[in-house]
């Protein structure tokens, strides 16, 4: 037989990761979680993260950090977590069988916030990195969840990260903006879970979630619109996530000190536990990372630390009409172009 | 060819539903609903449950009943519901084939009580009855979650329940016991949810379970266990259901009752606060029934009546030695063979 190569054969080879790629990746997750916590410790002025660092049995392990009853967060999770083994777990195979069979490695960081003060919102971040055989990828992202809505906080969120994202190519904002609305969406209330942000998965350079034979829809439709800017290289994918999740204390600090010292009440407090609820269930329900890591023998105190530390349900409640409450429902928890509003 | 049918389709058609079937379990199910919403009301003393009606565009509806604030329970959820549709969710076709592309009826009733006094412990039960083409079974149980452990109180709820069992057959408490703890274990804490009960799937008489291909090994083995008092008549398992439905009250009331007064402080309540996380864990990460319903368009305020009004999550929570709160871990928390208590 003549040797003649598939094109994408080639392609692959010429973005193949650098030798010292875990080291680097492992190094900068380390450093963001680093970053993320004395930014945070600044911004609540009061407490500071605890550290606990595991082990984990089959390879690998982490160093989780809370932060507990702090000045402004309530309970604040970040943690870091560089893992490896001899298989991937049959839920991310099916995303990527080319991975079957090999070993592999996994790293990121991950973060919740559940601030005090119902006008402060909850936050989520996280960006991760896998190497299995001859596959490799980036995902990550981070959403806003407020409990009451300023039209100022949502813009200065997105338009943060869209300034990162337009650094690197003008299709990442818009494609990775409509891929959170639709990840972070509670099917069984109709309700988004927040305002958004960006989320984006399988990021290999190669848009090979369209073009191979992948069970993930929705993966697979955001990688095809990505499409026509392929191939990436591995340095500029891993780059633009340096630039993403350094871009978090800029997205986010701002609009807590701007509500930190808003005054509320009953209502308000009682409000903000009400919609607590919504973000259990969504990473109960929903939440790939928290299925799979309970599923799968994770350490659930580091998984778990996303949910809140207090939290109300309550039966058939509906807000008032023409109250902000209202207002939470009608305009912030259905997508909208907050990169573009005035 | 020769007509001889293997017996066990001659079993199958011995044991066949009466023509009112359908309209005599759903009568039951709606007085069962009626009974323990009187028997609630009585010990709560200070409230009443209100009635939601719904239908489902499908097929069928339901009557939700509420009981918040009270001065005994904090809240209470007792649903009945009678639903039928062109096709069963695949998730139960897995375990009944030969109920595939037949239209199917199903009726129901549960409950849960989150108690407001942390001596009191929550409860949960639920009937169901299913029909699809040549196939019909019964499945439920209620199980008993404390949150202080009373020997005897563990005591009276399985005493009460085996009694039930045993007037029908000595082999259903042993097994159903057994099936109870195994299916309400939190596997991520590796805890059980609580004192346990009773719970049984599939119960069609034939001891389907275990003679066909089926997927879900715990229903199959339990299934095999009763394989030698096979087969039962349809006439034996309602009675046995309706038995199990009418002991509720007696199982549960009188443990209410000795608990209510007993006084507590931030300590208890706070304990009670945080174990209920366990509930909306268990509910949300393994039921059946809970995670069947959101992701089939059910009414999703039936179905999360079951989750608590107000809870905590502490991260690395442990509770100190030698208190009553470890003994729940160490004691309550681990199958029991609480019928045997002294």
């Amino acid at each position: 037989m003549t040797a003649i190569k598939p094109q994408k054969t080639d392609t692959a080879k010429s973005s193949n990761p650098p030798a010292d790629s875990k080291e680097r990746v492992s190094q900068f997750m380390k450093q963001l979680q680093d970053e993320i916590c004395l930014g945070l410790e600044e911004l609540d002025g009061q407490e500071k993260f605890q550290e606990d660092s595991w082990e984990r049995e089959e390879g690998g392990g982490g160093r989780s950090r809370v932060l507990k009853e702090g000045a402004i967060l309530e309970q604040g999770g970040v943690n870091f977590s560089e893992v490896w083994g001899e298989n991937l777990p049959p839920s991310i195979l099916k995303q990527r069988p080319e991975a079957e069979g090999q070993g592999f490695y996994a790293t990121g960081t991950s973060m919740v916030l559940h601030p005090r003060n119902p006008y402060v919102p909850t936050v989520h971040l996280n960006y991760r990195y896998f190497e299995a055989g001859p596959v490799w990828w980036f995902g990550g992202g981070a959403d806003l969840t407020p409990y009451y809505g300023f039209g100022e906080d949502a813009a200065h969120f997105h338009r943060t990260y869209k300034a990162v994202c337009d650094k690197h190519h003008q299709e990442y904002y818009p494609v990775f903006k409509r891929w959170c609305d639709e990840y972070f969406y509670l099917k069984h209330r109709q309700e988004s879970r927040g305002i958004g942000g960006l989320f984006f998965d399988y990021q290999d350079g190669q848009g090979s979630l369209y073009r191979g034979p992948y069970k993930d829809s929705l993966a697979a439709n955001y990688s095809k619109e990505l499409g026509d800017i392929e191939p990436r290289t591995w340095e500029e994918l891993f780059s633009f996530v340096q630039d993403c999740g350094r871009a978090f204390l800029p997205a986010y600090v701002p609009i807590a000190q701007r509500r930190k010292d808003t005054e509320y009440g009953d209502r308000e407090r009682d409000f903000q536990l009400y919609r607590r609820g919504r973000y259990v269930e969504f990473n109960l329900v929903y939440d790939r990372g928290t299925i799979f890591g309970l599923q799968t023998n994770g350490r659930t105190e580091s998984i778990l630390m996303s949910l809140p530390p207090l939290v109300r349900w309550e039966y058939c409640y509906q807000p008032e009409p023409n109250t902000p409450e209202a207002e939470l429902y009608e305009t912030f928890l259905k997508p909208q172009d907050w990169a573009n509003w005035h």
